[in-house]
């Protein structure tokens, strides 16, 4: 033991001390300046890292460890309270900085909103970027109440920023009808309800194709993430969750980023959407970097 | 903005302001004293009003929105505290009051026995109604240890009113061997532990025919509705139940009032339940009122 | 028993259904957008009104009972979420008219940042206004982190509104130097740590002088208070906190307005601290309206 | 270890195996069936014989060790559900039965309600009892919305049945004001808001007489016991009610019975309040009981 | 009414008094001191026992009723806290107790480890001994960093002692590569994920054999058991146990004890896995025991 | 913003950087594995670091500021679970560490055994070493259950290895008779109940001795505290523990280390008690490291 040493911190279990040699940038995006109805999501990052001393390092799903994936835990990056412009520009900035490394982002919110910025960095390197989108709400709006910067309006952003033909929303249980219509109008994929049987109808037409993949925790039902800001009931199971990453980590699809969002420690009393998290990090961390 | 204005209060979402122009009326019925284990629903009311805000208006299982039907959220009755006899004569004036202007009645309790003075009042103006019940419990109890008037009778008192063979029991796993025998013999059905399935194979034999809804959310698997007095494991998941409301919608049967129980916020840490409580509401009214 | 009445709703307990007849005015300010540590207190408002209903009318330490004064709970004031450049200015208006209708503004918080607006509108009525203030924290920044609009700043901008010699502060335990060093210099009052006992010497020389009173409800130590964001250690009792509503209640100065802010419900686990402010808005009621 | 020994159970701490051999009897009421405001206390009894586990046996206070008294842990008297009537009546026949036997009766609630058979068979025994009743509410009421048997009675009962002069009220901060008055009418003592100091001058008084105390667990601050029904802030600390029972313990009076009430579970997330009423328990035991 | 009866106590309901005359003994194994994550479970017996008094007699799934079959709950085995070895000690001597007296063992933990020393003695009675094992987790470390007595060791220490081949996992979704490779070198069964499907093939294979189940309640899903100290997401429901205990008890294995472990109420904060965990111990006993 | 640098992690607010340039190193000692009542606090140190961050840096009790110190966060020093044995021996290896570099120990637990390695670490260095021990228990046990590793014993411990007169206790409440009576024996100072007033008639007679500080954070009373193993009520409140704190700041006494244990995260469902422990560490650092 050495005394002079810093404090490896409150990082995700395994994470490797060098950003250089690490293929993969872990970081956290502690904003929830936008939320409309019950805010907390900001401390989800750090709880998230907190319960990962509980993972076991192997997956028994995909046959790999942790240490097979060199990843670097960055942690938060630091964002102004209150201010969502200044955050999703400083979001972006550093997103543009770990694309210039080549490194995988993957990224834990925060409110959904924190997902905008990311997508339209990482979407600068690969123009012919798609997104999958799991999540409870369609996130389409065009503002909430006047105000364009929502964690009700990111999908609706990258979407007209790429097309939508390039974004692919499942699970979708919650939304205004114009979001619904808006999207069929445009072309743009909304599986209601279901995740896994309809990813993997999409994923044959998506192979080879760079993706990234944004996950809100509320995609699975209130019993399986009781710990975020909008519960939604007749949602998916963990189960199915998990299945579904396996599900494109097994396909042909080029995964070159991910984030999972909007954990709120606050209503999460046993810390159960804390722990389901940290597990869905490690299979997306062993699934999806190569 | 006016100053003079009486608040709206903690109303369900959307409530219309008049009583006159509204073809449906939500109430409270906060009662819980006949409770053996766990008390607590008689704030059950209330809570689902003010999660309520957090509900989307527009529901993508039935493509309608609440706009499109007028409710009017009259409050909860007020009720003499640990008088289960004096309640439920002014449930049941209260619902013949609103029977009489020809109102759907929407309501929430409060403890399971809240509904059998609502279902007796419902009944003096459909002569043929049928219940649908949706419940962990038989409630078939003659008595609870000699008090005739307790939350796990109700279904008893109705059937003997109308007759057991125009009660419908689904995803009943809680009882005692008396009830099951009872029903059995009296040719009430009981349909153990499912919902839907059964429910599909009813709903054709009752088309035409007014039916009543009565919701225990303990129905519910403790994971979905923890927040509850009798948590019981091995229910069903709101999916199946938001499945079963949408299949009475679908059907043939002319819902003429309904109700939702049992929902106790001091178990429900997360507020988990009561959001799905409330979205429940969103379904019941849009699915079941014309 | 009327079915056509709209429904009296969540309001503080026996709210006069008349905005006309009533001298004072109720309001809830239900916003927690700037709040740079726990978010939650714009559910506030809502959950003192909801357990109000446990609150006896009579008071024993003021031989006085609410029928006694006229009061009208108006509700919250719809503010657009995120956004408290707009939010500040409804306030303001919304004061604006209840001084033009001479009305005794009683407001419940949402985060301190609504004291703000509301202290500026009385102003405008009473030039010579004085503020007794009573919280945990100077809240005498001149911004947070580049934006002046946050809970840190209310009575900075009202000190340097109406002049720092008209500004007492009392129970301040937390706060950056420069705000202690600022308040020094201007000759605003700052008493560290008590309230009662420096606020006894005040008042007399406030005699005569219309006050507005803000009580943020962390002044109160945390085991008495456990329900708000910023919960600091080494506080006054609730027992000391209603002690000094009734020292105010019995000295000469003109009490014209008040508001008790911060009470946020998610960390309130047994509704303490919901159920403590709403015995301290009987006290306010009944000690400082005439 | 021997296997064919009834198992000891849940009950308190160093409780002796003989009821004949024990000069006190200790025994739960789990009724919560009148309360208005928030129920739970039938689980008192049982989680504060949970907690007890961690009790040291030695007081400090009182140098007297729990092996020094001899008491009967004889568990929950079985109260019919609901049925306030028949509960009074039990309690009462089994207080008659301790009396018989010369036992220390010390009851653990549940609702206050449960002392009035208690005092009253107490009462049988001792002509002259007099009452010592610490509690933040007067409990004066003659009945509740029409209920005559309410946790908001007991002590109008017993002062009716032993005469008001008998009965001495410590810590009230709660009540009507025609309950006030009417102990003032009729030469009830009411010290407001203080415990200590009061029964410091009243004990001399009352020396040599026989005595009943009872504690409402909500006479503490509800920072001391957030775990109970009614909370209501302004109260007094752990520290000042130990003292209490110890200022009875030092004086002439003959202590013959007690109980301590009202302690809830559902709202006692830290086991804070059950914890406080283990050792409560101790001291009584160790204080009162010669 | 008598008062000079021992309280049944804390006791699993409808206890029989009797353990010379009753077939089985349920024990509580309240130790956690080996536990690397989260402790707590020390408390679970207890916390079982308490909301056993919520439970129906009845069994709808297997028709049967709790006095059909007479049990003895003998309490909690008295262990030394923080003492692992002293503790499996004595529980071994306890269990070797009940063997000699032909009774059923049925216990509550606690953690894993305490069912090594149970299944230790349980062999010695049963050479040809087969363990039916349902987990998330291997539990087949050889050491949890260097010491050998780990809740992570239990089933490696009765794999070596019966044999590998005699060990039947199943719902296992964590654990080391090393582990998983130890098992299948070995030849023990492992199913991955599922229970009621791999169960119902290997039953018939067990047929006539004595069988020994350990259940883990973290076999279940976060979302069905919250309250446990190593939750892991994809986890199987409720439901699905409640048919895998039917499913042995239909089977032609002869069930010799058994027990359910890992229960811990500290996060189980509306009790839901503490009651789940009391109906399953009744369907073991209904299921299990002729 | 740079993207290579290693993130400053969970620390405690404004650690500086450098071990080297640091006068004061923080480090946690996670350890909780002899506790017999309410295991815990192994995760007290990464709490009380997380709600560190809102803290205020300023003084105003001190009037000094975080930056007028340099202290390192170390982080946890990695204990080996379920080990005390070792444990300890590692504990006292890290402080020797320390001690040969001329660093301030500044320990936070985990349970107080985690003390007695660090104080015989310490006392090496200086021989003339005094102890200011302040706990609601004795802890000076010989065993606990013949387990001489207990969090019942590390007064015991230190008070025989450098004398018992040099060991002075305050705040107790709790104990066995045989620890009051053998610390009255051996001469060694124990302050019933309070702390202040005697610790104040303390500090002149250890004038310019080297004094180290242990405090278990259960001094304060349950209300302060709720977020610990062992709760007891009767305690004294967070303003008597800061005075404290600051009356040894400002006497003649030479603090030479210190250590705030017993934080339990788990049952400081508001966190209170995390925060209180991070201000107390504040004003230990501010007040103590010259």
């Amino acid at each position: 033991m050495r005394f002079d040493e810093a404090y490896s911190g409150n990082v995700f279990i395994k994470s490797h001390p060098s950003y250089e040699k690490s293929s993969t940038v872990i970081y956290g995006m502690p904003m929830d300046w936008t939320v409309s109805y019950r805010p907390g999501s900001r401390f989800g990052p750090s709880r998230i890292r907190e319960v990962s001393i509980g993972l076991e390092e192997y997956s028994p799903y995909l046959d790999r460890e942790l240490e097979d994936v060199k990843y670097f835990d960055a942690g938060d990056i630091p964002l102004p309270f209150g201010n969502p412009y200044k955050s999703i520009e400083l979001i972006e900035h550093y997103i543009d900085g770990l694309m210039a490394d080549d490194k995988f982002p993957l990224g834990m919110g925060g409110e959904h909103l924190v997902s905008w910025p990311v997508m339209k960095a990482v979407a600068k390197k690969y123009p012919d970027l798609a997104i999958i989108h799991m999540d409870a709400h369609t996130d389409l709006r065009v503002d909430y109440e006047g105000e364009p910067l929502s964690h009700s309006t990111p999908i609706r952003k990258i979407a007209e920023h790429i097309g939508p033909k390039n974004v692919y929303s499942f699970g979708i249980r919650s939304g205004m009808k114009e979001e619904f219509d808006w999207a069929k109008e445009k072309g743009m994929h909304i599986s209601k309800f279901e995740v896994l049987e309809p990813l993997k109808e999409i994923l044959p037409k998506l192979a080879g194709r760079p993706v990234y993949v944004t996950i809100d925790i509320d995609v699975l039902d209130p019993a399986h993430a009781p710990g975020t800001g909008t519960v939604d009931a007749g949602g998916i199971t963990s189960r199915e969750l998990l299945a579904s990453i396996h599900a494109i980590a097994g396909s042909d699809v080029n995964v070159v980023g991910a984030d999972l969002v909007e954990v709120a420690p606050i209503y999460d009393h046993s810390e159960q959407t804390a722990n389901t998290a940290s597990k869905l990090m490690r299979e997306m961390i062993l699934g999806w970097v190569k």
